[in-house]
This record gives C-alpha cells, sequence and structure tokens, in this order.
C-alpha cells in the first residue's frame, strides 16, 4: 500500500485508529527522540519533529486544491516556489525559453541548468514595465516556453487576466508553454482578475506556480505548488522525491488557507499601507518610487551621488536592509526594493532614506 | 553580495549588528505575520517561521563539516538524505549503475528518472546478507556507479571500512563512482569502523550519503547531507536550488550534534535494546529474526499460513505499525521489519507477534 514505513498518519485512518496511541515500528527512528534542545525549539509541537511527514503531502493537498479552485490531480505540493521553478525548468529541459524581465533570477539559473537557453525581453520604465505582446509574438519561432511573474517581482506590473489568456492562446497554437509565477498574487485588490491558477483545466499550455511564503508570512518553512492540467502534472511528478516538503510546512499550509479572517485583513492592510508607503517614498526627492500592486516598491535613484550598492551599506549599517537590484537583468544601480512593513516600520525607512540622502 | 533578498542572519554579521532590532525591507513578506494558528504552533520559535532560511544552509555547513570531520568544500546539506539520493543520480544521468540489494526502493527510482539503467546484485540470507565483492568486481565492466547502503536497510548487514576501502580502490582504477548511504551509521557500535565519509578527501569516486533524520529523531524536519570531494561537490551543487532546507531544520541540525551526552547515550541504549528485541524476536516460533546492527531487525515468517501483508494488517488493526517488505526487491511476502523501540513498546510489540502467530 505505501512504499516506504512511517505514514502514521495515512495508515491510522486506513485502520480507523483515530485518537489510539499508535506504536509505529515501520520507521527507523531514535526512540529516545530529538535532543532536548530541539524538543524545547518546538515547544509543544513533538509531532512537526517525530513524524514523517506525508510523502508528496498527500493530506494537505486535497485542502490546498479547493482553496486555489483545482482537483488534487492539477496541483503538486513543493518545497517552496522555488522546487516549482525547477520542477518545471526539468521539464522544459534543453527548451529555448523568454523570461520577461526584470525577473527573479532563478528563472534564468534553473532553465540553464537543464540545458536551455535563455533569451529575454525587457520591459521599460516608460512602459510603466509592461510587456509589449507584440514583441512576445515576434519571437515565437525561437521559443518553447515564457515564464513570467505576475504581478511581477520588482517591477510590481501587473497583467490582466484577459490579457494572459490571450497570450495563453497565441502560444497554444503555437505549442508554447507560458509559466506564469504568481507568488505574490494574493497580495492584490482582486487576485481573481489575475490569476490563472484554474485556467490550467482547459488548456495543456499553462503552468502556475504559487507561493504560501509571502502572502502567509512562511518564508522559514518552505511551501509552495504548481497548478497545470493532469497530464502536465504527471510528468513533473516524475521528478519529485517523498517528504521534500517538511511536516510543519504541511500542517502550517493547511491550518494558514482556511484562516480567512486572516486573509481579508492582510490584503486590506496592504492595499493601504503600500499607498502609504508609495507616497512618501515619492515624497522624497532622491528617489523615483514605482506603483506598487503587492507588496514591495520599486525605486530609482535618482541622484548620480549614490547608488544602490552605497544606499544599501548606508542603511544597513543601520539595521535596515533593503534589496540593491542592480543584480537584476534589465535594472542597474539606480534601482532598489522595499518591501511594505508595518506602519512603524515603514515610517523608519522613510526616515532613514532622508538621512542617506541628505549626508551625501 | 547575495543574490536575494532576507538574508538577515549574514548581513546582520556583515554589519556588525548582533542584538540589534533589524528592518528587513529586502524580503516581501506579509507585515502582519503568519496567521495566529500557525504562530502558535510554533511556540516561543517565531523565527523559525518568519525568516529566510539561509539559501544553502551556509550557517549550518561548518558545524556539520566539523561533525563529521571534512571541510565544508566536501559538504551539502540536504532536504533529507533523500534530496542527497536524487542529486546524485542527476550526476549519474544516463549511466548503468548497480545496486545492492534488498536495498531502499529510491535508489532504483533516482537511477531510472535521470535516464540510467539498474543491474541488481542481491545478497542471500545464506550469506548473512553480505554482498558478494567477487561477483562484483565481474561487473565492473556493465557499471559505471554502485549504491549501496551500509548498515544495509532493511537487512542490517554492515560492510567493514577496511573492505570498503578495498571495493573503492578497485572501483577508482575502473572509473566508477561508489556511493555509500550512510543513513544508519551513528547507530553502530563504532561508527568510525564502518564511515567512508571523510575518505571523499582522498579519492574522487567515494560518494557518501548521511541523514539526521533517523540518528536524532528529526523525520518531520529533513535533513540530511553529502560528502565528497571538492570537484564532485561542486558538479552537484549544480543541480542544487536555494532555500531547499528550512530553517527550523538547519538550526535543529546545529543543535543536535553538539549534543555529545544524548550521542553517547543514544548509541548506548540501542546497542542494549537491539540485543533485547532480537532475542525476544527469536524466541517467537513463528520467525527468524536477522541479527541487527543499527536500530530495525528484518525478520522472516516460517509460517507459510501467515504472510507479511496478513501480519502487517492484523498489527495494524491494533495500532501496531510494523513494515511489510514484500516490496523490497529481493524480498517477499515472508519479510518484515521493526524498528527497536523503547523497552515497553518492544515488549508491546513481542506480545502482539505472539497473538497474531497464535490466532492464525
Amino acid at each position: 500500500m505505501y512504499p516506504h514505513g512511517g505514514n502514521i498518519e495515512e495508515l491510522s485512518a486506513y485502520f480507523k485508529l483515530k485518537n489510539r496511541r499508535i506504536y509505529d515500528f515501520s520507521a527507523n527512528i531514535n526512540p529516545l527522540g530529538a535532543p532536548g534542545a530541539i524538543k524545547k525549539l518546538i515547544g509543544k509541537n513533538p509531532d512537526c519533529i517525530l513524524n514523517y511527514p506525508s510523502e508528496y503531502s498527500q493530506g494537505t493537498k486535497p485542502l490546498i486544491a479547493k482553496y486555489i479552485g483545482v482537483r488534487k490531480e492539477n496541483l503538486i505540493i513543493t518545497n517552496g516556489s522555488i522546487e516549482g521553478i525547477y520542477l518545471i525548468a526539468r521539464l522544459l529541459a534543453k527548451r529555448d525559453c523568454l523570461i520577461i524581465t526584470p525577473a527573479f533570477s532563478e528563472y534564468e539559473r534553473a532553465i540553464k541548468i537543464n540545458g536551455g537557453r535563455c533569451r529575454y525581453l525587457k520591459t521599460r520604465e516608460c512602459d510603466c514595465f509592461k510587456a509589449d505582446f507584440d514583441k512576445i509574438y515576434k519571437l515565437f519561432p525561437r521559443i518553447k516556453a515564457i515564464f513570467l511573474c505576475n504581478p511581477n517581482n520588482p517591477t510590481g506590473a501587473v497583467i490582466a487576466r484577459s490579457d494572459l489568456l490571450l497570450l495563453a492562446k497565441k502560444c497554444e497554437e503555437k505549442g508554447i508553454l507560458l509559466i506564469i509565477d504568481e507568488a505574490f498574487i494574493n497580495f492584490l485588490a482582486s487576485p481573481d482578475d489575475a490569476t490563472l491558477a484554474k485556467d490550467c483545466l482547459k488548456t495543456d499550455n499553462i503552468l502556475v506556480i504559487g507561493s504560501l511564503t509571502k502572502f502567509f508570512a512562511l518564508p522559514g518553512l518552505r511551501i509552495g505548488y504548481i497548478t497545470a492540467n493532469e497530464k502536465l502534472i504527471r510528468k513533473i511528478s516524475n521528478f519529485c522525491f517523498p517528504w521534500a516538503v517538511n511536516y510543519l510546512a504541511q500542517i502550517a499550509a493547511s491550518r494558514a488557507i482556511g484562516d480567512s479572517a486572516y486573509i481579508l485583513k492582510s490584503r486590506n492592510f496592504m492595499l493601504k499601507e503600500k499607498d502609504f508607503l508609495f507616497h512618501r517614498l515619492n515624497e522624497l526627492s532622491g528617489i523615483t518610487a514605482y506603483h506598487p500592486s503587492a507588496n514591495f516598491i520599486l525605486c530609482r535613484i535618482k541622484n548620480g551621488n549614490v547608488n544602490s550598492e552605497k544606499l544599501f551599506s548606508r542603511l544597513g549599517e543601520k539595521g535596515i536592509f533593503i534589496r540593491d537590484c542592480s543584480n537584476f537583468r534589465g535594472l542597474d544601480k539606480r534601482y532598489f526594493r522595499v518591501a511594505v512593513k508595518s506602519r512603524q516600520d515603514n515610517l523608519k525607512l522613510i526616515s532613514a532614506l532622508k538621512n542617506a540622502f541628505n549626508n551625501q
């Protein structure tokens, strides 16, 4: 029934052993339990350490499927969205891919280590970093897949669902896979107006990468997902290995997606707070801030005497870390990115930026 | 300096900010923090959730390197030893590999999904499941790598370090990689008499896979490692992606390996308890138990009326889970494996086995 030992949860359900003491001799684990320091670390939840996670997140999968609005056959739970990127890149092995830039550098690395070649389409500041679809269509003969991030990190540019469906349709006609990284989509005012996570059911060329890291503030745990049609999911599952998502991540995910009050509160908070920070940033004479859509803001330094590296250091010394964006393909030493945090933290950032530009 | 945001620990050290309040605007995480249920789950250690783990376990690596006795350049920290198996299998892509069986089924799967072919050398009960090296040598012309587990899961057979070094030498002459899975080695009375983890420094054809899961009782966290010479480690690192090992696993590993009292206590406990369970199992007329070396015991059912599947179900109904070994290549429905647990649990197992055989 199970190829390995340690499937306590599944076997307890199979044998109808709810609330019974279980003696698991099928997994070979030190019976003294974890060292004392580790037990303290996890406090009242020793299960998170002592039990193997479900091999392929079987318990969590139906819940996340329901949350996204797909069937569990359309879903792979991944070790952070980063595993999703690397799994898809394996599927694409040796194919030429287009990356809409500036973009997360791991798309490029994942494609390259799988023997693929990258082409880039740079979005421009003067177009509000919107991708020019006509330019994409012109590249169609030379590519087999497109990677894009919506809303885009680090620019914040959003492509509407209707536009994406048009692009997907054109891609389908040419046998091109469209990979959309929706890591930040839940921060949008209306995620439904942008997401293609459910559209995978209807076509065989859309792959959506999702993350629970950002919206649910769980970066330490590592949990993300891929949605696609059943055929693609089966192909990608071939590359997965068991227990890739740890126990705590699996149960945390199950609980997080059920907290609808938290989801609403977070979205509303971010809608207001990102506008607040955006306006305050633009009041600073030294920088231009680009209109945010999710929970981060891309900024350009106007003053030639300060660059992103210098700014990073000046703020870093004070314990304020920003993202120097000079290593993003398509950006340079004029750009940096900040997360939107609490009002108090955001004011701290504004005041530190003021100082940094005044004391140049 | 860092290709991504969220490197709080490294940046705090770089900017010498020990004990200072940090404002991290470089990672784009929901400022409300995780949902309440998740915060409760982790108790007093919100860092484990709220911070990104180190991208490639940079903080933990020097500590584990010291613990094993290698340099950090000889080490990759993996998402459980299972990631180590799959990473090495990628390195071997399309090469023919020998697996000493019975063995963990994931070696075979990992080799096959990377386009390699598997050959098998079955160890036999009449040889105490010891591998016949002469038979291995005869297969040399047809293979490019060997996977073996030492001590072997599920048979418990141990190959001495001196013998392994001889095998490694012969492999080296023929350009064959020797991959040794040492997941259970810490339970041996003298791990040093069996491990090749340090020998990777001297040769370029030994790869050792290690696990912190079993000995330190941390299956929920997912942490393991690969040791090999620098060149091999660099090649394998190409396939790794960032944040594969979660935050809790990284700090738990750092603390676990430092608890020498726990290590000693665990080893001594297991040395006694495995012998106790072994003798009690052999007193049962229905089964033959094979001499254990680590923390598990392989058993064969002598009575033809009961098979491992039936036994699995009979005990399972009572909340006692054993490992039906019929799906191990080289074993069949006569075999099952049990972990060595606490004295109380082991007595429970013995009594349940007695009942199962009496009530057939």
